[in-house]
């Protein structure tokens, strides 16, 4: 029983679970795909002579209309009640078209497990390019704002409570960063993703004498696959773009929640136009900026993706399988999607932020976020050790946030050292210095810090960054486009050399 | 800029990916819920003078409008291009057939934010419902054949290795009880989901005098929210739907794999008919039970929603927002519909199965199962502790999985337990029973092992659950509807009222 | 090569990374645990006349020593260089005291297959009541606070947007309704848990006529399993736990967010004293209330326990292995601890919290929260419908938050009114009471709203059920503690009858 | 309250669950990389001008004697009953040994912030190295193995179905070639770790003119942070990873699930010797080869780990925070050790396992595994299309499991052909090659196939590209001595100058 002939078609519940389910999907995603792999493959067994120029011409013809139908967006094939899904409908067509022998040939050195390989490649490569291209978009959108706020003085925070004198670029220049290096990791992929299967057919190989490489040079791959097994069972590349997807989605979350907090009327720091933010349906004071909630919820969708593809290759036989090739990798699509529309919100809210310098400048004011410099510059000027210094000006840290004067602040200082132990001299200009958030923040140059000439410096670097990445989807798209035509030329010679 | 009122609809981009991209859907799943929902609180807020006969019969007459269409799959209203979703659109409906006087006064004493924590409510009820009729047609599928199976010897496995005689039916009385186990998790869910929030307004209720008791006898709901805010913010109803049904995925993953296991050639113990089977593209010899696969990964599908929902909760203030209401528990849906597909498949596939008896026992008399029931009998029969009948018969075992009789067997073991210095009585006939698997099946009765009456038993109380399980469904089900009547009439006692 | 007897001990790699890697873990957790079943056991089989009451009473005095032992933190049992895990130490221990006869006798009619799924649950029924027990303290902590701040007027938020006029009583109340939940549905598990597997040996019951109720009563289980094999393989109550646990997670983590928003300086809402919060190693002048960043952190743990759960059992055959039962549920213990550590420190922040009512109400007063309030009003008394008052106020919002009087209001929605087509006519003391932000709060008691009756009543609602939740887990221990009791006295009855 | 001296301790609470429940912990992995890092800060601050010599000699001298105990194994030092942890009780002891000015000028420039920060890419690239040195080894142990088996002829498996003649050694290579991209992957997060984030500070960098590229030369860093909140907020490189250890362990538990399949008595292809397998407690006969069990368990251990960092980042704001430095990445290190374990383990596994040949042979031989290749060789000699030959073989393939002779099959499918309308010739020698499974497999040479010399070209890759890994790995490590020499140097310089 568990060998031989099927003589029935599958099982309703199939047609309608399994294969109908899914159809209309293969046929908007995967069809265009497979059309040119169909072609690329038919051109390379004719030019290695396992199918006669007659044969190929026909198949390339009868390729070459579906292709025609599907780009004027006509009905491409029918299919019958009973069908097994896209491909088997699609070979069935040639051969419907074409006869038996001419249409049942072009599935020589080939079978539907290389093909599927083959397929989510070229459609995970195409999505990608498109993500990335919207991710840059968002870098340049955070440069951007990021050179214009050098100067914008706010508070730094850490755990949530103001910190040091910072600037908003600063904060900018930071997030693009981590971002440019998920979208580096996410670009990364692509060179995993660019490694042929077709050729492993079943996952054996084959006898006939097939040239792997020829078919990778006109669908845009760089290399082919060593091992057959490897090709068809493999689908480490969709964890790495998910996994790459899921760390660009942390950091948009958390831009979103930063930029929400500052939004928030406690804060004030920023706010939006009309057309970005909504009302209340029953509150008409409100002003809610909730397209930051979507993208804080879209941002984190590829974390569900990531774990069903985990769980999903976890305990399955290496080699081609359902569970593997359709069930574990099914999320990877949407998750592109949703991760994509957050880019593409954010990059709108980030372009149309205004900033309310007076209200960054009066929580500033208030928060005592001076008394590091302070410290620091009894450091340098008292010659206190650091702890001492720390210690010094906590006792008069109360006074940083109101508007009590240098000279006031100063005596208080040189009191709190003598309690200590320590006679301290503080020159009065030092201090007033130190107190001046602006001077402050224009002072932290090193280690990173929100000295605008430092940040200028890094935000530079990150723009080259961006320039070469972006330079890099170019060559992309440019190496597909060249392998494409190239293929065209191909197809074009043996139709006509058949015609003629 | 945070206050105030809007005088721009929303940005191209807002209307492109969050409102126009969920649309339709919402249309499909969520406008019967809608209309209903409405219809429940006109009626009570006309009851309870809130609104005005005339006002109320009006709404309700545009709002049975609506139904006709929607159930007649007519076009149910215009939208303008500049839309903010289903709800949006529908409060615009009834002011444009109503003016704004009378259209404009459904919306007194509600929020978008607990009609939206309402619709996810009834539309999971709904799914869930359904979701667990198909569970319990799974576990008829396999009480039935547990019970046609309680004397199909088959060897029990542990670590995959053959382990003592067992039988089929056993097999599958004790994957039922854990299936059953996560149904009734799942019907659990059902309780969490019974309460409505319509009455919680935006989060911070009303200080109109409504009556949510009363719309929860409209629409069916047992229960209402004793705080506003936990009645819009909270989602944790959905976690444990997806978590149960993390739970039955497990279970039906791990059927399938041993189903899996157990139709491969190797094994052969398990057959399906041509319908439910496919062959390669490549390989005319391949029979693959391929629906096994599909089964394990959609069966998984809910982890990646549990963890959406997870880590999309994680982190959000305790109110309403979008990112709770709309993004996080998002994938509810398509978990709820991959499983069920699991649930369906797997009910076909048991049903369908052919067992290979004869393969069963090849393999159970290969293996030296009964070597334990053979160290028990020398435990009864001759007096040594277990560790010493478990070592005596560990120097004969290669023995056990050949032809060779009984009388060469004890003449053996009654060696290797002189070597132990033990002097052992065997009595042929008890040996003889001791290796015969049917005979140790059968007796092994005690601590729920596989004897035919201990799983008959079994099978019955599984099959008392599942009818229980099942009334409570069809109680569901009657309650709803006699709940959508009491609204019916009310609907037509205030039409009518109002046309006299 | 599949079958046959070892005559070697494990590799010492297998040594290092599997069994001495967890001994000291399992003699620290679970030999309490197994002491108690191995007697317990011993009795049945005594009293069953499986074992002579001779070897009975041997086995229990040698069981009676080793508890003596652990409970005064001496060593228990030396273990060879090349041991297999903490029950063949234990078994080696008994028959070097006793003998390869009466030490061997221990092990009959049980496996280390039942042994292992009833210590699991013993261990975990014992750990989930402690922690049941500082969730219930948690619940009184909120329930108290919630309590004590019934009029403490504060904005209520959705969207990180003060909304309407709410109390810091009624979030608390509607958190902890969240958290009761949860810790239910925890509690639930509990039944899961409780169905004793001991019995089901390797995975097939047994043949001698063993009575596992029995063990069950000396156990404190109140069921046992119909099916052996469902006893062995099944873990889904882990994920239950896991799952649950996680629910509560994340409430106590969006418990933890909004503290922490209303620490933030710009806030001022909630502070801590001295030990409660912590300072900067370099900036003396801050009060970080660091530990709802632990929290936080601690809550969300059994995220990843659960999916490792999952993904743990996930395609694994349904049946006993060490994927199963050792390695798939390994992290629910951290888990349950790192939860625990973050309610007992959300319990000592909540009941050391302090609130600013100055900085609540300047919050409240300048944000327009009263808008929705006026709408409401202009519906009852001036006859428009909600969404004219919607519009009519939104035109006026921004005098919402200022200083502008009754008066100057009133006559500006008349104003707006006109602009509308309506004239409306406006009560000044109505007026005024709806833009008094306490008015409005004590106003909206329907629909689970803020006003302080129903909150009280909604609090002690949650008291009542959170006393429920007490009885319970008393009523439990108290089972446990009469289970073991029974014990001692046929462990007394057995050994007194021997040496007799 | 929101700013200010703190005047108490830590409460007693926090002390027992954050800080003491973490110091034994952070003592053993953390302390020794804190030595380091000290005195390369000091180093580098002497050298800058900003401590004196006479200060940084004293404090170097401290830091040295603190190196040679933990060396020792002996008690570094005491910690106060309320300590706020490793790093606040190493600066206490500093000034309790040196005094306040000396021992409190240390952290002149810095923060707990970087330093936390720096410590965890110390501690992750040491873990990293040596998981990476086991990862090399596993691939050896697989590359050896295939190297032996590419001519051990064995049926190639889809769907669980023999489908095609392989090899043992082509199945290996196809396994190694993913693990051999994980493990790349994973080398690659090492680049992301060698990144030095000290002298950010708080996250606001100093104005201390500091050289960090100086410090990033003594602790072997290559690169040091161009943005101050980058440095200190970024735990992008822990995800990377964790996904890139969750993808080795896909592929570990993949490798274990078919070689436990193919260890299980039906099939018999493999075994290994009494000390890698277990028997049962009750079953004498059984050989369990257990630990692929422990493989799967741990291998997909990295999984929950990666979910408990992408959930624990979600939602946090972009700067230091206790949730995202401490808890969201807390189970990076045992994520590694379970993964390692599983490396270790599988590698003893592969390095020890016997192959049964003629098991492998029986199963090839009855299960028409060559109906592809006769298919194959119709078409090619006898005209027919793929399709065709396909169909012809299908109405034969029973025949193909059996003893049936070429010529007797050779007639049947010349008949099943004029049953299609194709009268074929069938040369019987070319035939009986088609049907002898080893012919067949070592004419699958094209598309990466399992002929021998095509598996031995991919070894020869496979090794090359893992002596590449290998050596990029003794350079990291090199790199690393050579640092800490520098580092030595200049602490031997400063101590000697000023002992001068």
């Amino acid at each position: 029983m568990s060998m031989g002939r099927l003589t029935k078609g599958p099982h309703p519940l199939l047609i309608e679970l399994l294969y109908e389910a899914k159809f209309a999907d293969d046929q908007t995603h995967l069809l265009r795909h497979l059309l040119e792999l169909d072609a690329a493959h038919v051109v390379m067994v004719s030019r290695q002579g396992l199918l006669s120029q007659r044969s190929a011409a026909a198949l390339l013809v009868t390729n070459r209309a579906l292709v025609t139908r599907l780009e004027r967006g006509e009905e491409t094939f029918e299919r019958s009640t009973r069908h097994r899904g896209l491909y088997a409908v699609y070979e069935r067509h040639y051969i419907d078209v074409l006869g038996s022998e001419i249409g049942g040939s072009a599935h020589v050195a080939r079978s539907r497990n290389d093909i599927n390989a083959t397929l989510t490649r070229m459609r995970l490569r195409r999505a990608l390019g498109g993500f990335l291209e919207h991710g840059v978009d968002l870098v340049a959108a955070l440069t951007e704002q990021a050179e214009a706020h050098l100067e914008t003085l706010m508070p730094g925070f850490t755990h949530q409570q103001p910190s040091q004198p910072s600037t908003f670029g600063h904060y900018l220049s930071g997030v693009t960063a981590e971002l440019l290096r998920g979208l580096h990791w996410l670009s990364g992929a692509d060179v995993a993703i660019d490694c042929l299967p077709l050729g492993a057919a079943a996952g054996f190989g084959t006898s006939f004498p097939i040239d792997p490489q020829q078919v990778a040079g006109f669908l845009g791959f760089s290399r082919v696959f060593a091992n057959s097994l490897d090709a068809v069972a493999s689908r480490d590349y969709i964890v790495q773009v998910l996994a790459a997807l899921s760390v660009v989605g942390t950091t948009l979350s958390r831009i979103a929640t930063d930029l929400q907090t500052w939004s928030a009327p406690a804060y004030g720091f920023l706010s939006w136009p009309d057309e970005l933010v909504s009302t209340s349906s029953i509150m008409p004071q409100k002003r809610n900026p909730f397209v930051l909630e979507n993208i804080r919820g879209l941002a984190v969708r590829p974390f569900g993706a990531l774990f069903e593809a985990l769980a999903g290759l976890k305990n399955t036989p290496f080699t081609n399988s359902v569970e593997v090739s359709a069930e574990a990798t099914h999320s990877v699509w949407e998750a592109l999607d949703a991760t994509q529309a957050s880019v593409r919100l954010l990059s709108l809210l980030v372009r149309s932020l205004k900033t309310d310098h007076s209200e960054m400048e009066r929580v500033l004011g208030s928060s005592g976020t001076t008394a590091s410099a302070i410290a620091d510059m009894l450091v340098r000027e008292s010659g206190v050790s650091f702890r001492t210094a720390h210690e010094i000006v906590s006792r008069e840290v109360e006074g940083l946030s109101g508007a009590t004067g240098p000279e006031t602040v100063g005596r208080r200082l040189q009191e709190a050292g003598l309690t200590l132990g320590h006679r301290i001299a503080i020159d009065p200009a030092s201090l007033a210095a130190a107190m001046d958030p602006r001077k402050v923040m224009r002072s932290s140059g090193y280690g990173g810090g929100p000295a605008p000439e430092a940040t200028r410096a890094h935000n530079a670097a990150l723009r080259r960054e961006c320039l070469l990445l972006r330079a890099e989807l170019t060559r992309r798209t440019q190496a597909q486009a060249d392998a494409r035509q190239r293929l065209q030329l191909e197809i074009a010679s043996i139709c006509e050399g058949h015609s003629t």
